[in-house]
Parts: structure tokens; sequence; C-alpha cells
């Protein structure tokens, strides 16, 4: 499968440099790792200057001096304000650490579509690990990745589970087919959630907030497993669409016998 | 049943009173609907209440001219910069309101045991009515109420499905109880959610995002409904572990057979 390779600490990556005042105390604030602050030596700084380093003093952060055009040019176009801060990446996982996690049993896997919402992709990733999947495919764009709010999301659940990201869905969804793993999108107009066999190895693509399953990937999709809408909104919120299916297949592959 | 009189346009209540002019200019930028603004006759304002006048105008919310006074006696002891708005009120369900929706059907109803994230409250809104309940029943503290971020969280489902707030859950679950409504809590060392019997009227009563359903609430109910936990984290987010057990009470009702 062509996953990508494991993402590395890249200078020039949105994800891993945070740049300017306030972003940086910020992000000394919360719990994601840092691996070292860049800091121009300033004359006058209003304080703040001296408060990221203090700040990063008592997380143990290294602070290291650079001129500022050093810091123009790992930022340009960012107003960094004489700062930036190195975060330690997210690592994402390859699909053999999935299979690998797998081991015996039949493959569980899910893939996000466009979940866009961090709040949203956090509870998939989480609800994925409770329902005893193996990991979660992501793809490189059209999504959220694995942020600090997407891990916060997850309640940690995306530092267990491999998390993986693809150049495109329906590459890897055509991958899992030629291994024998039959994949279904949760969407709409398909079969009733609960009446389809999911034995075996099996994936499920949920569809992002507004669109759903993109057409492209529905289509390269075995199936399609769709919950009934009584209400009056006719949907449901992503990551609680994706819970209530993941849970089905859960229930299938504990062979806990439903009322 | 010990409802709360309908929600009323309370001049004191925080709720319905917007004050200070930022907090007025953002309230005219959201969806949510304005009943008026006062405001002072100011000779210099900075030009953010000639601003906020011309919003105004443009969304046909009215304009009144009113002394400073009335304006400290309206919003004591915050800075209401010469500017208050009247907001909308949403307006609560009573229980009845409730019942009446269910008609002949068997009651359906969710009770929301101290759901403090806006969007937790609101995607359990839209799963409850996606779901076919009747309603949903909140306690009057110690969780959101129908705040504007819970209405858009539901994507609309708030303004269709009657969600009723009362003084304290554990009353509201004894008067259930005595109307013959079977009560669960949806919590942890349970019965498996698909094996509980839910024919007949019930409720579902889901918890908070940390410590869950409160004991007493628990010890009042009549029994529990659990999910397996196959994962590291142990746990779901609060709305989508109310949208399984939701649709699994669905399932039931619609005579939907699963595999």
């Amino acid at each position: 499968m062509e996953i990508e390779r494991k993402h590395r600490a890249n200078e020039a990556e949105r994800d891993d440099l945070v740049a300017g005042r306030n972003p940086v105390i910020e992000l000394l604030k919360s719990e994601r790792p840092v691996d070292k602050i860049l800091m121009v030596r300033a004359e006058r700084d209003g304080g703040s200057l001296s408060k990221i380093r203090a700040m990063a003093r008592e997380r143990g952060v290294p602070v290291k001096d650079a001129a500022k055009e050093k810091l123009d040019q790992l930022c340009p176009g960012i107003s960094h304000q004489g700062v930036a801060a190195f975060c330690a990446a997210y690592a994402y996982a390859e699909f053999e650490d999935i299979c690998r996690r797998a081991g015996e049993e039949p493959l569980f896997v899910v893939l996000a579509d466009g979940i866009e919402d961090p709040h949203n992709l956090g509870a998939i990733i989480r609800s994925a690990d409770a329902a005893g999947a193996h990991g979660v495919i992501i793809p490189r764009r059209g999504g959220a990745g694995l942020t600090a709010a997407v891990m916060r999301a997850s309640a940690g659940a995306a530092g267990h589970l491999p998390v993986a990201r693809v150049p495109n869905l329906t590459g890897a969804i055509r991958e899992l087919k030629r291994k024998n793993v039959w994949v279904y999108a949760a969407d709409f107009g398909g079969q009733d959630w609960c009446t389809v066999n999911f034995d075996g190895a099996v994936a499920l693509v949920v569809g992002g907030e507004d669109r759903g399953v993109s057409r492209l990937v529905r289509e390269t999709c075995d199936g399609t497993v769709s919950l009934p809408m009584r209400g009056a909104v006719g949907s449901l919120n992503a990551s609680v669409a994706a819970g209530i299916v993941l849970y089905e297949i859960a229930r299938q592959r504990l062979g806990i016998k439903a009322r």
C-alpha cells in the first residue's frame, strides 16, 4: 500500500512550527511536546520574550539564540515577533503497523474521508480504539491531520491506536479490497447497519461533516451501511454516526447476541 | 412533573442580555435572534456604536435610546460601554410537550446529566431526534443550557425536539418511574447495551464528560446499560456513547432484527 513515509519533523511544516509570542506562550501552556525554541536577543520585548524564556526553563525546553534573518527565513510571511518553537511531531503509523496490531484477528480498520473538525476526528479515533479497531487511515489532504486538538479530542487514543496517512483514500480502498478486506461506506441509502454481515476483515469509511462520503470513495467501496433517520434534521454528527456503526461491527466480532 | 415554567425573556437573565460593544457586535454577526438594542446617545464613541447602529439596521433590529443609568441598572456590575442587546430566548419545552409528541407511542426520552460541553449536548439532542426520541430533559444547574452554541451543534434539532429543564434530575426520574417509564443510566458496569429489553416507555440518562452519570442519579434509575471497551482509553465521547445506546433503542422500537 502506498502509505506515506513516517512523518518527520520538517522545519518548513506548519504543524511542527509555531511562531509569534502569544502562540508560543499558548503552546508552552499546552501538553504538546516542544523540541526547542529559537529566539532573537531583544533589547526591549515588553516582557513576553522573558516570560517565554521562563516558561521554557520550567518545562525544560532549550531556548537558542537566533538571528532575525534566520527566523524570517524559517517563517516566511509569518509575523514571528522574534520567536518560534519546534514541536515534536505526532508520529503517523504505517499500514503495516495496523496489520501488525491485528495479529491473528481479521483486520478491522476505519477510514476518515474529509473529517475536518478536530473534535470529530478525535472522537472517531477514540471510538475506533474502544470498538477494537486496529487502526485509522486518513487522507493527506482534505481533512484534519493528527494535531494537538485531535489528540486531545481522542482522549489520548490517537497515541495508542495507529493512525496512518495516505495520498488518497480510493487507492487505499482498492489496496484493502485486494487484501480481501470488505470495505463499507457509512452513508445514506444503504443497508440497515445491524443487518450487514461484518464477518471477516472489514473496513468502514466515515464521511465528512457536511457532504458525507465523497462519491468516488463511495463507488470504490463494496457496500453502504445506513442508519434510519426518524427526526426533523435527517443526519447525525459525523463522529456519532461512526460510533454507532463501529459498535455494531464490535458487537458482531464479540459474538454478542442482540435481543 | 415539577418542570420549570416556560423560559421568559427576563431582563436580568444573563442568557438573554448581551452588554458591551464587542459582545453586541459579535451577537449581531451571529444567527441568534435579537429583539432590540438599548444604546446611550454618545457624543464620541470611537465608531463602534455607529457600527452597531448600522449592523442593527441591516438586520432590522430596533435600536432605542437609553439613559446611562438605565443601562447601569439593567447590567449591574457589567461594563456595558453604553450598549446592551436583548436576545430572543430559546424556549424550553414542558414535560407535557414531550408527552404530547409521543402521542400513542410509548414514551422515549433522554436525560442529560451534567453535559457541560455545548458540542456534546447539541450532538445528543441531534441523536435523540434522529433516533425517534420524543424529547430531552436537562437539569437547571450543572450542565449546558439551550445556548446558541448548543443549537448550532444540534444542527437545528434543538429547534424541533422539545427540550425541558428540571430543577433536579432525580426528581424527574422518580416522576418518570411513577408513570411506568423504565429509566436506564448509560454507564459502566451494567448490562450489554444490545441485550437490554427496551420494550415499552423508556428513558435513557447519559452522563457528563468526565464523571459519567452521578451516583445519586444512577441509583435512582431502574438499571444500567453499558458498552464494551476494548481499547486503551476505556471510555467514549459522551455524545458518541449516547448515540450508540439511542440507536439500539431505535432498532428495537423499529423492530429491525439484528444479525
